[in-house]
C-alpha cells in the first residue's frame, strides 16, 4: 500500500505520481485528500514535512521507504511496475528525461509567476506579459523539438518500450493544452510523434479509466499549468 | 579518461562536475576550453549537442557512456570515486539532495533574469529588483534552513560519510557568497553547520589545490551566480 502526500486541490507535480499509480492499478491512498477525521487534510502533509527529512512534496511512502523529487518517485515506482528499464544506462536516460521535463515545469509555472510565488498573479501580470512571448516562441519549441526528434528516431523515448519518461511527457502535453490552448493548437501539428505518444499513454487501461474518473482533479488556476488568455496569444 | 563538455567561460553547472573530477584526481579533459585546433572550442559543444540525444550541457563522456543533468553526472562520478553511497536508499537520498540544490540554482539565476534568458540583465533590472527581496528573505532561508537542520541532526547530509550532495552544497555556498556578499554575511551566522561543511569540502586535498589553480574560472556576470549590488541590499 503506497501513500502519496501532495496538495489536495491541484494536479501539480503530484499528478505525475498519480498517473503511474493509476496505470499500475496500485493500491494507494492520496492521503491529503482524505478528510482530517481520517488522518488526511493539509495537516497530514504539514506533519510529514515536520517529521521527515524531505524538502518538498510530492512524497511517496512505501512502508519504511520515503521518496521525494518527482523524477525519483517515478524511477522508484517504475522499477516496481515495469516502467523503469532494468539496464543501468537506459534507466539513467529515463530518469534524465523525466528530469528534463521536470525542469520544463518550472518554466511553465514561472511564465505566470515570474517574480515570486508569494505574489498573486495580478501583482506580476505585467511581468508575465513580458515573459510569455519568450516562453511561447523559444522555450516551448526547444523542449517539444527535442522530444519530437527523440521519438522520430526511436519510436519510444528510451529503448524499445514505454517508460515513466513518457508519462512525464504525456502530462506536460496535457498541461500545455490546458494553459496555452491557442499556442498549442498552432504548434502541435509540428509534433506528430509527441501527440501520438500522448494518445498512446491516454489509451492505456488504467490511465483511460483514471482520466474520466472523479479522482482526477481538473486543471485550475492554482496549479502549475494555468490558463490566462492574455499570455496565450 | 573523462571528457567534460560545458561552456568554457563560466563555472555554471559544469563546476559541480569539475569539483568532483578534481577531488578524485581523475584524468579528464575540459574539452570546450581547449583551443579549436585541438578539437575544443564552443564548436565542439555544438557538434556534440547535434550528434547526441542529450538536451543540455554539462555532458560527461566516459568512453561509450554519456551522462547529462548535473545531479546524474554527480551520481555517476560519485559511484566511481567514493562519493555515492552503495546502499540503494542512501544513494537515492544523495541524488535527491543534489537535485534539490540544482533546483536552487534556477532560482539563483532567475533572480537576476526573471523574464527571459535572451534579455540582457539591464532589460529586466526593474523586475529583478522586485524579485530579489523574496529571494533574499524567503527562498535563501528556506533552502539554508533545510540543509542546516539535516547537518545538525546527522553531521553529514546523508548517512555517515561525505557524498556528492555535499559538493553541491559547497558550490552553492561559494556562489551565494559571490553573488550576495552582504546578504550572506548577514545570514551565514545562522548556519554554522553549513559553513563547517563548506570548509570541510574546501580543505580536501584535490579541491584545495583546484580552488587556487588557474583551472578554476572566476565567478563573473555571465554565469548562474552574478553579483549585482542593487539586488544584494
Amino acid at each position: 500500500m503506497y501513500e502519496l502526500y501532495y496538495w489536495p486541490t491541484i494536479q501539480g507535480r503530484g499528478e505525475f505520481v498519480r498517473l503511474l499509480l493509476e496505470d499500475a492499478g496500485a493500491d494507494y491512498i492520496d492521503v491529503v485528500r482524505k478528510p482530517e477525521s481520517e488522518g488526511g487534510g493539509v495537516q497530514a502533509l504539514r506533519a510529514l514535512v515536520e517529521a521527515s527529512e524531505h524538502f518538498a512534496p510530492p512524497f511517496l511512502k512505501d512502508g519504511e521507504t520515503m521518496v521525494s523529487q518527482t523524477p525519483l518517485i517515478m524511477d522508484y515506482l517504475g522499477e516496481r511496475h515495469g516502467l523503469t528499464p532494468r539496464d543501468t544506462d537506459r534507466r539513467r536516460d529515463t530518469l534524465r528525461l523525466s528530469m528534463v521535463l521536470s525542469d520544463f515545469l518550472v518554466e511553465a509555472h514561472d511564465v505566470h509567476h515570474p517574480l515570486a510565488k508569494e505574489f498573486f498573479y495580478e501583482d506580476q501580470r505585467e511581468e508575465a506579459l513580458r515573459r510569455a512571448p519568450s516562453f511561447r516562441q523559444m522555450r516551448i519549441p526547444k523542449f517539444y523539438d527535442y522530444f519530437e526528434q527523440l521519438l522520430q528516431s526511436n519510436g519510444y523515448l528510451v529503448g524499445d518500450a514505454c517508460s515513466h519518461a513518457e508519462f512525464s511527457l504525456f502530462q506536460v502535453v496535457e498541461g500545455m493544452r490546458y494553459a496555452f490552448p491557442r499556442t498549442m493548437a498552432r504548434l502541435e501539428p509540428k509534433y506528430p510523434n509527441v501527440i501520438t505518444l500522448r494518445d498512446r499513454i491516454a489509451s492505456r487501461t488504467g490511465v483511460a479509466t483514471y482520466l474520466t474518473s472523479e479522482r482526477r482533479i481538473p486543471f485550475n488556476e492554482h496549479g502549475i499549468f494555468r490558463h490566462y488568455p492574455e499570455l496565450d496569444i
